[in-house]
């Protein structure tokens, strides 16, 4: 545990970015490696189970790997080192055949991936069904919806729900997608030809990816980037998918809305009665800082011919690090979403505070655009907005002018669109 | 034609995104949701022909619209005065019936993206084919692979296009997906309930969607921006794609490298002797600047309640450019890939120019990576590798070591992955 | 004029960084290298008189160089094209004498800047004096200071705007002391080394400065782009600082706090009540699409060898938009602050609104965090936080508590800390 | 250490970013600010003693003070509630008097800037003289200098260097600006008017800064963050400038082009033969990852009220990460640097490759563009220039025409322009 760390992300998903995570996924890679080569009848299946067992064992140190790392470039070069250190002499040979560091880092990169995406996903799942939550309990209460955070018209806050729901949806369904086909095995060789394999090379990659689970790719992707690039900005979406939510949080909670609040606000060393929206404000600080690592992952795919000076190297961190600031983004929107206390008396009376001004638009299709106008100007000196209306125009009396006014008749396709969400979410999360 | 546009796009994506191609798509959207209106029923179908006779006029100056813009905020409020002041005075009052200035902004936004993609997509098309072009015609031209710059191994020039091929392979199904799938109309009215189209919200929605042939999306998304976003971090994934490509043309064009040429290189004002790879250089710049508004975009997600104050207003010109320049990387890119000189003499000559160091990995497959580090400690000295390599080892005649040398020889799997990605284009690109 | 430009820069800006202005700054760079050269005897007088005539002449048309740009690279070949064919034909050998393409470049680049910077602070400085008018008129208006958006102490509207002022003064002096030292002329040749000056280089470099009251640089800075990166950056401070009193003035301006309203605030197309405060929504809007630009100026440094096959052609337009979008947002938060409408009635009810909350932690001191706990549970069911306190201690009688509560008493250095900021307004702008 | 910490940042640098170097520079905090309420009477001197020993002390764990984090927002709220247990019972009420938990945290962020530029600056100090030795020892050495990667004239790799140490010289300028002058106390109490220290807030933040050895700013700037967006950018130019050198190393020491090695490759598991200039790609990555972390600080610089609710959290990790990649560039680059083995033949070799070519601009200023041109063309068909030249004109003999082509008569300034980068380093950095 780190002093800024559990702010920025849950412990499952912090662990599964952690050092110790990629040193297991590139031992798993080497082990997968050696396993997919006795498959296809390039080592002895005894060298790839001595290899397999040593990869199991838990002698490998990230610092002294880490240590190691600066004069090869990178850490799989000591890794290896280590690695053949730990098999039987006679498996030696076997161990990283016809691989390079880049085959291992990425692959490993792909499973660090994949396993975070775990329970990045599972916070995601939780912010949704809770944004869904809200959205059926609350299909029926009425708020003000605002535009430019100015009130603008009537909405319900149940739609206001479904419609962060959808957003949650879409990011959530693209990260699968991301994860079920584009997470796939690097295996190319130094040069990308898996020369050293002979005419064993795509039989090997297809074992190899068999063994991981993951994809098989057409080609090495070594200096092709878009699976990593296209990973970053999925991230991003979410992240950013799961900070308008908690925007929208800490903007109802501000002291003179007070819609929402957290069932565990933070308090302050300074000030008793603060009741801060902090997993709001969490979500906000992950989903902010995930775009520039985007930025990075997408800047970064302009790599050197079969293996970048730099560019490769820079991707490592960012990729990890986005993974566990969406996975924050997200567990902490689900903490505030779960746990929101809803205020529907303060929603209408908001709603109600500007004496029916937010149903201008209606009184105006009603009554025309200069009648509302009118009634703004008159209303300007304390008269209410409806008492105005009455004064100026005769073609309604106060019982049909009060229907008008009244926000729950104005609330067009609010239902439907709730509805809407709330069955993709059955069709897609069950 | 400005100074800078046209080094950074061709015209017709610089004209899909210019200032008249967004009036167009505005006033497009405006005649659709008319039409839309008549068809559902909420307005008459002779206002609905009225309003699109006038949207199909020529009287609209993006100039003057632009100048009346900041007062309301966004270009949409003068147009609509301008439309309304353009239709006869019965159809006034039906013209952006139950919309909102975003509606109209977004709606124009997906239809610009949808035309832009139209040229970006054909220049992407016409780069990967050239790509694909070289990888069949140098499936058996022999060069050296590079790794940090270094030389590294043999592979073929035919590997490396057709790593460049399944590279924009990818980034082109990604974009063609996101036409196809979300670029959808928005239409949710100023809070999102479509409340001034009573009952009929949903049916007009699928009927503008219909108008359009842009997708009817299940709920407004005026705060759900992840179509925006996705769009920007696609766009930048193709521009990356274009970019590494170009890298690689520029170094490869090094006049200490000299394996290709462009057919068209700039000269210098001062330097008569430069031969410069100018259209793979465009490119690059072009690349260069898409991820920063991918950043922008995808930051721009955090949008408050119903309509953001700002961000919403940050995303539109950024768009526009990053649909502009990814069509210029890919532009530039194809011109570049088109007219490419490729000296396999060149190729030839580099591969051969460091004695057989290249195919160290192979020598130490068969004679151990001992014989290997003694006989390049022995050639720091002049002697070449293979004379150094028959001094440290009798465990292979002359004859045999040559064969063992022989780059081609060494080329692994380069030729099913060269297949392999020609098939994939078969599939993908009729 | 164009569509999206006025709600993003104010004209005098736009003018600044348009196509015209980057034509005009190219051709004063050539006419003042000649002069330069004339001056330091390397062409004839009557040479540079000639191109100067040139230059002076409006016979430039920047589309038909831009037209011609791609085929060379950049826009100066053919502007020196169309330079040389208008002068006398004996002056030809003496246009662009020594220079390379980049130098005419960067150097205009700098003109662009400079001229830029004019427009530029004249609307930072405007919005400037407009928070220093703002905080002197508010020295004494008590309101509620908002931490993590809930209300937290009293503070005054005068400390508020002190806060604004003093971050505009910070990034006001670092662009003009980039404006008056970092803003310098390139000059070096095709390679950096001036060779075709021979041994008058060093000489033309601080006459061409001189000229063009430009800095005279040590060496060349073709591709250390220091100077470039830095001034993106300090306008993305510049902007940032804009937006942050852009952001505070749209919260301010909620339809639930009303404590501010612009002057000319939008209208709406659908909602006729509506007051946007639109100007501070532009002014966020510019400063939110800021840092990337920078970010890709920065990123942009990394420039190879004597000249960059691509990071130097992706600076122009993002330096050129990160200027305008800079005074966009400077523009707009001057319009937004310089009428600002400050309803120090609402400022107070807001504060008066909890009860006396907001001096909790003044409590705190006075009788112990103790009794202010007690007292916030006893509040929880409806009682006033002061008639609770009264409940919970006896050490204070009404009329001392209410003294306490009295927020006019508890605003610490909130006064003394705005005659700071009006003191170092006074220093520095004058 | 970690598994990729090393090869991004120098031990030093990382331990001034780490976990322990942010919690002590908290406690310095605290202690300072106690020792200077009681250095302006508003605390007993034995109190502040106390917490100064309690501070001192070793007690305090990160990694329980992070688990308690999230739930107050931040980590000063656990670590003030552990010093107040650690401090005797009547010293306990004088903990962070007055304080907020911003306070600390931002007075530790710039002591964790100014302790962490200490090895920062003496890493890009040590490069930076490695360029200087580099430009003394090479004034002489010729070389062809490369624009847009193409051969273009002669120069000198000391001159090349003089540029390097010119860029590096401005970045370390600035950054030691920003140390000295922008790095400053943060003390403003909950709500930036120090109300809860009465009449002694300005004294209190004097002695704060005085105790730190900090800047006093003139204001508390809490939501004005500048000096951290301007650190970040420094930070960002900084590593730009040690970017752009290690670009030059990798390409210069491509295997075609042979004209610097590292005094310490790294090697290849897979290719026994291959020297990779590790620093120098090392270099390059750490470069690339600072401009999206200053992208990030400049856009978080949009800070709500008093407080901001999540993009101030959002700037702490970041502001490490820019610190630690800067080192990491800074020393890396160095190491590069330090042991750059520079090979004048192959520069040489390089420079005449062509045949004189690189000097067509000198043959064009004696003899005329069109000789030269007619004589490029004759030399397309194996004739070399030189000879080519012969043929097209007699305006010069043999030996006339060799002296044109002496690369090293045409270097222009390239002298002078080193011995100012020098003279200015003698000035700068003794």
């Amino acid at each position: 545990v780190t002093l800024f760390g559990p702010l920025f992300a849950p412990a499952a998903v912090r662990e599964a970015v952690a050092d110790e995570a990629w040193l297991r996924a590139m031992l798993d890679a080497e082990a997968a490696l050696a396993a997919a080569q006795a498959r296809t009848g390039v080592i002895p299946a005894a060298a790839a189970r001595a290899i397999a067992a040593a990869c199991a064992g838990a002698g490998f140190d990230p610092g002294a790997i880490g240590a190691a790392a600066p004069a090869a470039g990178n850490p799989v070069v000591p890794l290896v080192r280590a690695l053949r250190a730990a098999v039987p002499a006679d498996a030696r040979v076997h161990v990283h055949r016809g691989a390079t560091s880049q085959d291992i880092l990425d692959t490993a990169a792909m499973l660090v991936a994949r396993r975070a995406l775990t329970p990045v996903l599972a916070e995601l799942d939780g912010a949704t069904r809770a944004a869904a939550a809200l959205a059926r309990a609350h299909a029926g209460t009425p708020m003000v919806a605002r535009t430019l955070l100015q009130q603008a018209l009537p909405t319900t806050f149940g739609l206001k729900a479904a419609g962060w729901l959808a957003a949650l949806l879409d990011a959530r369904a693209r990260l699968a997608e991301i994860r079920d086909a584009r997470l796939a095995v690097q295996l190319g060789g130094a040069a990308g030809t898996l020369a050293a394999l002979g005419d064993r090379g795509e039989a090997v990659v297809a074992a190899f990816a068999a063994e991981l689970g993951l994809a098989a790719p057409e080609l090495p992707w070594h200096t092709a980037r878009g699976r990593v690039a296209e990973l970053g900005a999925a991230l991003a979406v979410a992240a950013g998918a799961a900070g308008k939510v908690a925007l929208d949080v800490v903007l109802l909670a501000q002291t003179e809305v007070g819609e929402v609040a957290e069932a565990a606000p933070g308090g302050s060393s300074a000030l008793p009665h603060k009741r801060n929206p902090i997993a709001a404000i969490r979500a906000r600080a992950c989903a902010q800082r995930v775009p520039p690592l985007a930025a990075l992952l997408l800047g970064a795919m302009a790599q050197e011919h079969e293996r970048a000076a730099g560019a490769w190297h820079a991707e490592w961190e960012p990729l990890g690090d986005a993974l566990a600031l969406t996975g924050g983004a997200a567990g902490a929107l689900r903490t505030s979403l779960e746990g929101l206390e809803v205020d529907g008396d303060r929603m209408r009376a908001n709603l109600d505070s500007t004496g029916g001004l937010v149903l201008a638009e209606r009184v105006a299709l009603a009554l025309g655009r200069e009648a509302v106008d009118a009634a703004i100007e008159r209303s300007a000196n304390g008269t209410s907005f409806r008492d105005a209306l009455l004064g100026v125009t005769d073609r309604l009396d106060a019982a049909a002018l009060d229907e008008l006014l009244d926000p729950v008749g104005y609330l067009g396709a609010a239902e439907p669109f709730i509805e809407r969400a709330l069955a993709r979410l059955d069709r897609e999360l069950t």
